[in-house]
């Protein structure tokens, strides 16, 4: 919808004011942020009803932890909203969604560099990962929490080991996670009953900022068997499953070989695309997959999480999202183990789905990958692939301003000299806006950033506990967690 | 040289203390940043004999705009310098070298998106720069300048046009530039001319920061005997030439077809390849090219610019570093304009660059463009390729921290949380590092930069007399600059 981006200050946006549950504007208000700039969906374009458009002046009302309303400046008289946040002259979107992270792989951050998967696994990562204590991956998370919430990432997927220490990092850092704990079938069934009872406990934990989820490895390290025995539990305990699947290219051909069936139809016959699914990667996804993606995205269970900086990185080529956005499945935007992609940087992953969409495959399509496509995968589509689109559900929903999404909110800074003039958001935002740009931060209505200063994680702290460990950390001579065979 | 990336704190860089002019320590020192970190060259590694390394503990010390000694504190207790800056926990990198970038478009950022490169340049951009005014020239460039030294790029090279107006940003900014008048064969013999009048008049602007080259703006908007006019006033006034070449590999294609040549080719019968030569982009550069520019390169006449963001976001490939190294062809880091790239970030520029070398060709190989390698291309090889790698010259040397250097310097700030740990400072350079992580920048030994602030341009002023001026910059009715026709 072409003239949306910046209407004349004080319009309405598009849909008029829109109340939430509470009833009337500023009634019972416990955050307030006044006059901003707001990205809001609902607007159609090019990503049909949902497209993405921009209303200026708008003021964002809280209440409970939801987002209440969404609309110009109501009667600001009467009563007094427990705390105001000053938007003017800044932009407020939905707090960005990590769909898949290992936060405490910080702790590896530029330790295992330009080399294969091969040996990136094998010697490297999972040697190292063999030194970890819980109190390491603890710290680990407390950095990571820092470096997301810091950039405006509020929301994370993370699938790792020693999960009790990533659940306290989340409740102290303020951040809202999805979190798994991981499973190979070496682990035998323990390991299972551990994921499992770890989601259960935490799940709804950190005032219901964490939810949870079973975390098999990948079809490479986990059985056939196994994969059907965690759709089984999934369905019992309504959790949905987070696991790596099709990574590589050569996965893909590696699971043809062994098993007849690619890491998709592997999937399928073990139950997994009957069940809330988050499947990162997926580079190695092909054209036969698709129909069974397509099936599984049209009941809205499966989502498909994309860390492109890595995919280079590795000379992983990339996940095919425009086939996969073609098959109805929601693809979200991720980062991967700072280990993977130096960092935990989720607006770097916005412009390089853009450039790399733009530019993989054949002579390359520079008109799709639009800034308002990218932003609708940032948003909506990172939601929908970790199940957090469904403003109903006991999980809840993220991704959007509007009423009854929980009110996780990046408020940004354009007065930067890289991000001036603006002509246009949208690409502002995906090509130039980086997260130092990033002012405040809210997540569950709770400011946590304030002028870029972290209100929750004391990080000197952090860093002073985790010096004297990381000479230990990078050790390669103690075994390895698993060997990596695709 | 494994080993040698972070020595205890005091120890000597690898080559002893280097004493500049000034004879010993401190004397007559007008400024000296003390206790840094710094990024220095001739370890050997994987760049051979020009190979990078960081030396912990060491002072940096500046007389008359140089460098005149880089090593362990001495003693201080002599003359007073003019100016200290404390640089402990801070890393210091030469002042990044932006080799081909259109400071002023700026202007256009986020005005000409998600389009192939005809309609870029036929229905966005050269319509849009028919609008442009002296003035708006001098304000896109203030602009792009305060952006760029924020980010601790330190020397840039424009190809633009109201050039005077960039000398003018450069001398107000405090950055330095090598500048060129771009023109056409349209514009006949008086765009020569008006070329020429500029590099005369402006070479050694600014106390000796600014450089000049001759700009014919590119093989298929100028003819090859225009170019062989400005290869002969090259040679008479001993300038360089900078220019675009081979951009896509559509354009090599239709030069064959045209002229029987490559664009490349098509150079060296204009006997551009016998002058000093700056080639931007050269995605379109082929195999039958290289042996002309290794002919070229062995006598330090030809550097290539690469701005690898830009090339994926137009779908072009990327610059052929491998094949151009193997060549011995220098291949400088850039941004392009940010019309075309988002902003101008060259940290992105050197992320990007390792990793679409590491992702791009074939199945890709992960193991080659190390984070060591991305960083000899940001320094010494970008120096080269802007003719700014010879401390003897009147042009001087840039793009490294060792006597005889001009002292340009980027002090970089390890503690933010996307930074840490650091298992290997290279990596964090590359992979992690931010224009924001800057914290003090320093031209020809001079402090523009004090604690993230600019000290030399009033940016709010700058976007106040630029925004009632921005509906008319992206009119597009009154003709165009050109008809792009590669």
């Amino acid at each position: 919808m072409p003239g949306v981006d910046q209407p004349p200050p004080g319009t309405s946006p598009p849909d008029g004011p829109t109340d939430g549950p509470t009833g009337g504007p500023g009634q019972g208000v416990d955050l307030r942020i006044e006059g901003c700039t707001a990205l809001v969906h609902g607007l159609g374009g090019d990503e049909g009803p949902g497209g993405i458009g921009f209303a200026e002046g708008v003021d964002l009302e809280v209440v409970g932890g939801l987002i209440a309303r969404v609309g110009p400046p109501a009667d600001r008289s009467g009563a007094v909203p427990g705390e105001v946040v000053d938007g003017r002259g800044l932009l407020a979107v939905p707090g960005l969604v990590n769909c898949h992270t290992h936060a405490a792989m910080v702790l590896f951050r530029g330790a295992a560099e330009d080399v294969d998967v091969h040996t990136w696994f094998n010697e490297r990562i999972w040697p190292m990962e063999s030194n970890l204590t819980e109190r390491d991956v603890e710290l680990g998370a407390l950095l990571a929490c820092a470096e997301m919430l810091l950039g405006g990432t509020t929301t994370f997927a993370d699938h790792y080991f020693h999960m009790d220490a990533v659940a306290r990092a989340v409740e102290v850092s303020g951040a809202r996670a999805d979190l798994g704990w991981a499973a190979f079938s070496t682990d035998g069934e323990a390991g299972r009953e551990r994921g499992l009872d770890f989601a259960l406990r935490r799940r709804g934990g950190a005032g219901g900022r964490i939810t949870t989820s079973l975390a098999p490895h990948a079809p490479y390290t986990v059985t056939e068997p196994d994969l059907a025995a965690f759709a089984a539990l999934a369905r019992e305990h309504e959790l949905p499953v987070h696991l790596h699947a099709a990574e590589t290219a050569e996965q893909t051909r590696a699971s043809v070989a062994r098993t007849g069936a690619t890491p998709m139809q592997v999937l399928d016959r073990a139950g997994l695309l009957d069940v809330p699914l988050l499947v990162a990667h997926g580079t190695g996804i092909v054209e036969p997959d698709l129909p069974l993606l397509a099936r599984a995205a049209e009941r809205g269970l499966v989502g498909v999480a994309s860390s492109p900086r890595f995919y280079l990185k590795a000379a992983h080529g990339t996940t095919p999202v425009r086939a996969l956005r073609g098959a109805g499945v929601p693809v979200g935007l991720a980062t991967d183990g700072a280990a993977s992609n130096g960092d935990l940087d989720l607006w770097a992953s916005l412009e390089v789905t853009s450039l790399v969409q733009k530019s993989l495959g054949g002579e390359g399509d520079p008109t799709w990958m639009t800034s308002r496509q990218v932003l609708h995968h940032a948003t909506t589509q990172s939601a929908q692939a970790l199940h957090l689109a469904d403003a109903g559900s006991a999980r809840g929903a993220v991704g959007r301003l509007a009423p009854g999404h929980r009110a996780d909110v990046a408020l940004v800074d354009l007065s930067a000299p890289h991000l001036q003039p603006v002509h246009d958001l949208a690409a502002t935002l995906v090509h130039a806006t980086r997260p130092g740009d990033v002012r405040h931060v809210v997540v569950d209505g709770r400011v946590v950033v304030r002028d870029r200063r972290l209100l929750t994680v004391d990080v000197p702290a952090v860093l002073e506990e985790l010096r004297p460990r990381l000479a230990a950390l990078t050790r390669r001579d103690a075994g390895r967690v698993q060997t990596y065979q695709p």
